[in-house]
């Protein structure tokens, strides 16, 4: 496709109703059938010391792709249960009011209603990822909040039965002055959404080393103000839970989840029954992002309305729905101050950032943490400060999202680095590089870095979009743009859970993996099956995988900040080795060996180097049998890290992941359009199990990040989302994209399995400023705010040629 | 409810329909809702030595009883799964035909037909329980051999168009002449069902001892001859299969069953792909009887369908279709020769069967086995032989069903004991007790007797009844007789499969068991619950089962020939011991105890003795998951038997139960009409690790003996069956059921989990042969043929009243 076409997808987009979705369809289709489009090229300064694996670091198709791109796959939506209810949530049509009273008689008697729930029916108990902090309930008391707060739920034999319940439930209000900007939020005089400090959720704050010296001793120094936008995740499947509440007090619920266990926690805390009384189950999901991470109202109003009418009840969100009473990104103000020395050394930092974070707290504290401490982690810097701010405001709440809080100070940092390059003159790159993260670092508030590739990215990327040879030097209003950054893995607040794995033979010699993971579309399912099979030198259809059911294992730590790989991949390689480790003590004496002289492969076990004589895995099963003994082997692991929320202290990430982006743009001046015709991504991922899925992060994170850098932004009318449509929202689809190159850099983590580490969080966060830098780079205009929209770019041009003249 | 109305709910059974359905509800509810109406009287001989236990030998309620009598409980024809289709099967009118030509494309053709199948769609493999007796297909290629045969399936998307489609399918047949009795059959120029000598299917012989010589020393010899008649399963659940085949080739299936992992051996070779590519899917079952043990059609054919569909399938049988073709019980006539001395003991004994089986082999074999060496089992004999044959016919087959094969046996061992012993001019309670099995006995063919409780099992059973007191002396056309037997335990045909567990804690102390067990009814799960708790210190609802499917664990042994309480109960009840090692081992330094000294309960471990300082679960677990490991404890146990169903050698089972049931009647002679009035029945459990599922199992089969003795009779015309319905079969209702008092013998078996063995099928076994010799001590007349109908009644009475003329 050439430019021309590429530049007018936007408008189509917008004319061409469900084309959003459809494209996306296109997009997965592409990541699961075909390999990638070009040569995945490796950096293995450790590979030379590693072993051959036969399962491992192969391009292995998704084990559930045909069935997600079939249709066969399950989804929670997709589930009918007998006798099932429909359940439908009747939402504020204020930004802020007072409840005075509900009366749901009307609906209580209309024919076909069989239950109906207000905030009465509830415990009252607020939710949000910490206990301070739990301040949205299931079903509004006294207030509501924003547009969408939700205040009553019916359960009826058919949605329409349930959609003509809601109109019946009267609701009187006493509205409320509302806010809706995060400095109107934190004025004296405002109107206070929470009890407490003006409108303030959380605050975040630190001072390493001496900043004010660090200034001082700077050759030069720069402060700049950047903003960010909010960004909805955007999930193909909208949200939906399918609750069945038994008559011994047992609740069985389908609902797509980034952490079964942690859905059951929250349940357990929201409805007050103990957690054995839970069981998340599995379905499909459609896509997660973060996004569904929290327990949601419709969770707990699908397994109230349940216990009340006695029946299973499905709740779905609609559209709209999703976009406006889920989460956002949080959107943010950040001043950054840099200082640096003449030869390009930075020497202090300093932050402020405000983060405006809607109605209710949700991941508030993390979500501010996370993005202050993005300043420390990317580049190098003996004096750090920053002050963080997180402000309630009367609109949807902000939560995790995909690059959770890293991805605003990244766009600030990235950009910023950028500018200062420029100014001492020297190749953003090569300054970049004088500051880079470098492996063994330390870090502030007691955390290290261990395997770091960043420079290599930074070299990696720029050698694979030919950097020395574009940038400055395109023309054509072209223009190339580095962004980098650091992910955190396993972000171990103190409450992560650990993750723990069954392996079990079936009596022929294949295997059951029994995993609390959550397939979320990222390849957990595929890399933990290559790791049985590599394990057991086993085939991939011999592993057959259950998984995201809290009832198979102990715990699993999820789908949270990109724990999956280097977490549940360590305890299933565990409990593999177990397993065989149980199959070699009964074959050893058999074969007359000692077990670390053995080896498997093709359901046999032989001694190391003769294949030939062996003896099969069935046999070695019923010899088990007759011993009253089956194959199972379990692991667990939790990593050894520990960090404190409050006070940001401790190793908040057992191992970093690390990324760097080339972006290549062309900006139509006439439109202000900005076109993106080519991304290269290289990231460190410790080891690729297996590359095609390291490839589908990368592509995927690119995708998510030209949508936050260019064309997605909530467009709001006193509290009320205007675009709540894929219609006029502006998700890129995959006809928007430009050729991604891909490289992957191995720095074979100490601790993780194989080496590997997580790989998706990065991709997202390195995008923005890419494509900021290289409109710098095309059309020399600076834009500080995201996402850069065509007016954005006219109005820094025209201001461009005001100063020119 | 007094005799009189008692006596006519026969009529009434046949005027009202559905009533059958009806009564039986409550019979349901009664078992699981309210405790038994008799006190339980335990006899106790090792008892003292016996610990007491926290959680066994309770009457605790059953786990699933809520969920069944509230409609809850899932059955696999509750389930609906996206997009399913409803399958149908065409079936042959005639009892044995060529086929010669099938014509399926009108039906193909029929808007909403999704797929068609016939034989030239299966892989033409038979199934059947032994390897050279499968001969029945899942779609029959060249004949059919009785009505009702499968012929073709049709997948639509509604029943109607399913139905519709099966119209249009075209059968060219070729009528054969057909054979519907067993002697007939055998004639040499008879019809061939199969190739092979005379209809013959399997034969069985045995002689031990010298027989001919022991009738020579016996002082009194009889021979008589007796005949037992087909039953029906009758299972309140009819037959459905719910099969879902992925793209991948993977088959996920719902259907009730007694062995998931049987199921998926089975459905593995007729499909002909790999066990581990099926998975048995847990759904509640609603009565199985033995007669959900094999592979049916409809589970092939909607996996067939599904896998041409591309859609999920379901097939569920019509009442008609399970009564005509699913299985019966073999219809008998039994030759049987007893030779005794003056004092009693039994010399010698001889038997000729001669079981008709329908158009295939279903369990043939070892159905013609377990009538025949029922002979050897319950009373010694030093001499035995016998010899028995199963004949083809043109009729339902007959295959497993409660009491499989013993209770023919029993009805002639036990009815001919009772005539030697009136000869003897003895009683015969103390004939029985004379000749009674002894613990420590062997038996024929390498089998050999554990505990034994056969004789406190006579005497419990005549004390409970009060049988000193009525035998001969009860007047009004009343009268008292008994009947007893001998049960196996997992019947190890050195197929069977072993059972394995998991047990596995939560985070908060609460445990999960995954087991391959079906619970049927027979009350598995609250005692393999129960177990868990007992070993783990923890309540009840402290313990969630997952149950039934293949995935769980590598094996389970089914519910087949009262395996489960014997072979998964000690493979849970290691699961769980293991389990608290790992536990005690966490605690031990904890406490500064070794794991001996310690115990647990409510959630703690403690050092025996010193409850108050303790550690609760929790924390170990937490302890456990910081040390990398998860409490998961595994079991698994496999009876060390083996057994030649060939040669009838090795000992078949692990250990043995046995039973004595006493009844009283009485028979309205103008009418014919026999009522039972009373039963009382005793049964050696071994240990009743849950007496109110122990008297559930016993009043149960009085009520399957009630039926087989006097109501329960299939009526044919040239292989027609034609009482196929509830409204006509003459199943007993829970009105029709006497009071029935229970007694437990508990001997504590060394091998069953805490002395326990299972109950379930020597309660049927016993409750016809006491009822025909009550109506002998009521009226003084010998009926020798099963069901005791009013006309055989009247007809013995009328040639009683010539002969005395």
């Amino acid at each position: 496709m050439n430019n021309k076409v590429r530049n007018f997808w936007p408008v189509l987009n917008i004319l061409l109703p469900g084309r959003g979705i459809f494209s996306i369809e296109i997009l997965v289709n592409q990541f699961i059938l075909t390999p990638s489009y070009n040569k995945n090229l490796k950096w293995k300064p450790e590979r030379e010391n590693m072993p051959e694996y036969s399962m491992l670091g192969k391009r292995i198709p998704r084990v559930e792709g045909i069935a997600k791109v079939t249709g066969e796959a399950t989804y929670a939506d997709d589930i009918v249960l007998p006798k099932m209810l429909y359940g439908k949530i009747l939402r504020s049509p204020h930004a802020h009011a007072r409840i005075l009273h509900i009366d749901t008689s009307k609906a209580e008697k209309l024919k076909g209603v069989r239950a109906v729930i207000t905030g009465k029916d509830t415990k009252g108990r607020g939710y949000g990822v910490y206990a301070r902090y739990r301040n949205q309930l299931v079903l509004a008391m006294e207030k509501v909040r924003y547009i969408g707060d939700e205040i009553a739920a019916v359960a009826a034999i058919d949605e329409d039965t349930a959609a003509e319940a809601l109109s019946l439930i009267a609701v009187e209000y006493e509205v409320l002055p509302a806010v809706f900007a995060a400095e109107e939020a934190m004025a004296a005089e405002a109107p206070l959404l929470h009890e407490g400090e003006n409108n303030i959720c959380a605050r975040t704050s630190l001072h390493v080393g001496d900043v004010d010296n660090g200034f001082l001793e700077s050759d030069y120094i720069r402060e700049d103000c950047f903003e960010t936008g909010r960004q909805a995740h955007c999930q193909i499947e909208p949200h939906v839970a399918v609750a069945d509440f038994d008559s011994s007090g047992k609740l069985m619920i389908w609902t797509p989840n980034m952490s079964a266990f942690v859905k059951r926690r929250v349940l357990s805390n929201l409805l007050d029954i103990p957690e054995q009384n839970i069981r998340v189950c599995k379905a499909y999901v459609g896509g997660a992002f973060g996004g569904k991470s929290e327990v949601f109202p419709l969770d707990a109003c699908a397994a109230l309305l349940s216990r009340k009418a006695r029946r299973p009840v499905k709740i779905h969100y609609s559209r709209e729905e999703v976009f406006t009473t889920t989460r956002h990104r949080h959107g943010t103000v950040i001043k950054l101050k840099t200082g640096v020395s003449s030869d390009g050394t930075i020497i202090a930092r300093e932050a402020w950032v405000t983060a405006e974070k809607g109605a209710y707290a949700s991941t508030g504290p993390i979500a501010l943490y996370l993005i202050c401490s993005q300043l420390f982690r990317t580049y190098r810097s003996p004096n750090i400060r920053y002050e963080g701010v997180n402000v309630y405001t009367n609109k949807t709440p902000c939560g995790a999202m995909r690059g959770h809080g890293s991805i605003q100070m990244r766009f600030a940092d990235e950009s910023q680095m950028d500018m200062i390059a420029g100014e001492l003159g020297m190749d953003p790159l090569a300054f970049r590089l004088k500051n880079a993260r470098q492996p063994g670092d330390a870090l502030p508030l007691q955390s290290a870095v261990t395997s770091c590739g960043l420079s290599e990215c930074i070299r990696q990327a720029a050698d694979g979009a030919g950097w020395a040879e574009k940038r400055g030097k395109m023309g054509l209003n072209r223009g190339i743009g580095m962004g980098c950054t650091t992910g955190m893995t396993s972000f171990n607040t103190g409450h992560a859970f650990p993750s723990a794995a069954i392996v079990k033979f079936t009596e022929g010699g294949a295997v059951t993996l029994l995993t609390g993971a959550v397939e979320n579309g990222q390849g957990t399912e595929t890399m933990l099956a290559q790791i049985v099979a590599e394990e057991l030198g086993l085939a991939m259809p011999d592993i057959t995988i259950l998984s995201g059911d809290t009832e198979l294992v102990a715990s699993d730590v999820g789908a949270f900040t990109m724990a999956q790989t280097f977490v549940t991949g360590r305890a299933v390689k565990l409990a593999a080795a177990d397993a065989r480790r149980r199959l070699f003590e009964l074959a050893a004496p058999i074969l007359e060996a000692d077990s670390e002289e053995l080896a498997c492969g093709g359901r046999r076990v032989f001694r190391r180097g003769n294949p030939e004589a062996g003896v099969s895995f069935s046999r070695l099963i019923r010899e088990g049998f007759s011993r009253g003994q089956t194959i199972v082997g379990q692991g667990c692991f939790h990593p050894d890290t520990r960090f404190d929320v409050a006070t940001g202290e401790g190793n908040a990430s057992p191992t970093y992941s690390f990324c760097a982006q080339v972006a290549e743009v062309e900006v139509n001046t006439e439109t202000g359009q900005v076109a993106v015709i080519g991304q290269t991504i290289a990231s460190d991922c410790g080891y690729a199990l297996n590359p095609m899925d390291v490839e589908s992060q990368q592509e995927g994170g690119v995708s998510v990040s030209q949508g936050f850098a260019l064309s997605e932004e909530i467009a709001w009318a006193d509290g009320q989302m205007l675009n709540a449509s894929f219609l006029n929202y502006g998700l890129p689809t995959a006809l928007d994209l430009p050729p991604i190159k891909t490289r992957t850099v191995e720095t074979i983590d100490p601790d993780g399995p194989y080496g590997a580490k997580d790989v998706g969080e990065p991709a997202v966060q390195t995008g923005a400023p890419a494509i900021a830098n290289a409109i710098y780079d095309a059309i020399g205009v600076r834009i500080t705010s995201l996402p850069i929209t065509p007016d954005k770019v006219l109005q820094a041009l025209k201001q461009k040629r005001g100063n020119q003249r």
